[in-house]
């Protein structure tokens, strides 16, 4: 079969791999029907060095299970299913919480945690298939499918975003950053209530995107003159939360730049550091708060589906480019770029 | 009149300082009865130079009005109060939300910000009298008085650490600190519900008081060693909340170690350090939150009062020394040696 390989940096190739197969009777094999590129796939493919193994991309997909292990009892061959970009089992103490993103099943895992199995493919081998993956009521070539697809993991990240900060109609929310998770953390903010949502972004067919998603202000402005902006638009107290979908250290800094006291920042960019300041003058003197993390997105599939389903709500807008599975490095390219905000891939 | 000067590192000394006196028509002047020295106040003991300028100590302090600005109603001449501390107005946003630390009224300050007014003194200018102080129903000499002393700052500290992080009984909780705060803490996580409470500290005399407030754990190990020791009684996982009440990097490190995946970090030490680790290892895989700050004592008092007035609870068995003025730079030495807990002033 032919999957999604990712080398050293800008070096993505379409190769010829060893078949998927089922290995343990929890595995289902998914036919993938389509997939994605995320915006966190662009930073391995910006920093990696050619000493890096090659590892199998892709973590967010949809496909038609072809076969299902003999403990498999949730989904059965020719159902069509949306996994997270998570593995879990959906019974441990993790999993009954909701942070499926914790599970600590043995065979738990990100995709991008593992070797031989990635979404940019083919076919997939989900481990823990009961736990993972979720089957979607529509057919296979459904308009609806691009929505769908964002379940498992830009809308469900932006749900996260907002939901862990509490996000209500009492709540004041800045987005920074105009990728897919900023823009569906809009939509999500907008969804549960929030009335004045502001989206920090300079890429206007996406933060008019933005628009249409619910955010009541567009800051363009960038460090001390968007977060001055910010502050113009918030009576000079910021917000209460203010979502960093970035995962960049300058996007720390506005977020703190931006929140409100007691407001809480809200992670879900990938940080791309380990030392931050959350001292006396940045976090601590005004009671801000930090949360964030991978999102359990298996947790709000349940949730978010019916609203897709009925048509209230279309991520699925996030995608502006198509393309099968040779196309994909010219989307990595075209995303780096930031000439397309998201790339649906029909493999 | 005689109150408290920190100098230098390790240099207080009671002076003869001119009269506090009411300035404008919302303070109240207040005859200290009772005060105390804080954890907190031993971070600048330790580490003053001598070019810093001498300030005013002391933000823990109850007392009588002995005179009110004309514009003051809620307190009058002869009423016993305590201040938290923290000066607000009680009417801004903030006060309203319940944050009175963000107060923004241009006389809200923290005492230990006011050049010239302490606690630790025979009398204090308190500012916004109206939204700062709450009257005490009991005589100047109720046997209470150690206990609604602790209103002013440590428990309501303790109250804080375990509210912000939604401490219930379905939630464990880890206390790093044996001082004052942290036993507090204790009883505040016991108070909400807390089934499990390991105190982390290595001086029995408070580790036993932690005991009788409600700690069922109490583990004496620091780094790793005490890292592990929680681990092992939290089936490997560590527990949902866990309170940092030092305010040491060490500290914050041992939290990291501590809590759970999906937990929270609640900070109530004064952060010692600007920056800490956040990023993919330490918060951001497992959705680890960090909250805290100085605590809005003033918001909790009605909430706590009444159990001290009933003797629910009896927090003032923190102090374990008691002085007069004169004795203030001993208690210093005292609590800085760790041979005190915490010291009561009687001016």
């Amino acid at each position: 079969m032919r999957a999604t390989v990712m080398y050293g940096a800008g070096d993505v190739r379409i190769e010829q791999v060893p078949d998927s197969t089922i290995k343990h009777p929890t595995d289902a094999l998914v036919r993938v029907v389509s997939a994605c590129i995320c915006g966190s796939d662009l930073w391995p493919y910006a920093s990696r060095t050619a000493e890096d193994a090659p590892f199998r991309a892709g973590h967010e997909f949809l496909g038609i299970v072809e076969d299902a292990g003999s403990e498999v009892t949730t989904v059965k061959k020719g159902d069509l299913v949306v996994a997270p970009f998570a593995v879990s089992d959906g019974t441990c103490e993790y999993c009954r919480d909701g942070l499926q993103t914790s599970c600590n099943h043995p065979e738990a895992a990100f995709w991008d945690g593992m070797e031989d199995e990635g979404g940019q493919a083919e076919a997939v081998r989900v481990p823990l298939a009961d736990g993972t993956l979720v089957k979607l009521p529509v057919a296979p070539d459904s308009a609806l499918l691009p929505h769908l697809l964002t379940l498992t993991d830009v809308l469900g990240t932006g749900h996260h975003a907002v939901s862990i900060a509490g996000v209500s109609p009492r709540t004041s929310v800045t987005v920074i950053g105009d990728g897919a998770v900023g823009l569906l953390a809009v939509l999500a903010a907008k969804r549960l209530g929030a009335e004045q949502i502001i989206l920090m972004g300079r890429h206007q067919a996406r933060t008019d995107l933005g628009r249409e998603f619910g955010a009541t202000d567009v800051v363009a402005g960038r460090g001390d003159e968007g977060i001055e902006a910010v502050r113009e638009l918030t009576g000079g107290q910021g917000t209460h939360v203010v979502v960093e979908a970035v995962g960049a250290r300058p996007a720390y800094d506005q977020a703190l730049g931006t929140v409100r006291a007691g407001g809480i920042i809200s992670r879900v960019g990938v940080p791309q550091y380990e030392e931050a300041p959350v001292g006396w003058t940045s976090l601590f003197a005004r009671n801000i708060r930090l949360a964030g993390g991978p999102a359990p997105v298996r947790a709000f599939m349940e949730e978010l589906m019916p609203e897709i389903l009925d048509g209230t709500i279309q991520p699925g807008k996030v995608f502006d480019r198509v393309t099968d599975l040779d196309g994909v490095p010219d989307g990595y390219r075209a995303m780096a770029d930031r000439t397309s905000l998201k790339v649906h891939i029909k493999p």
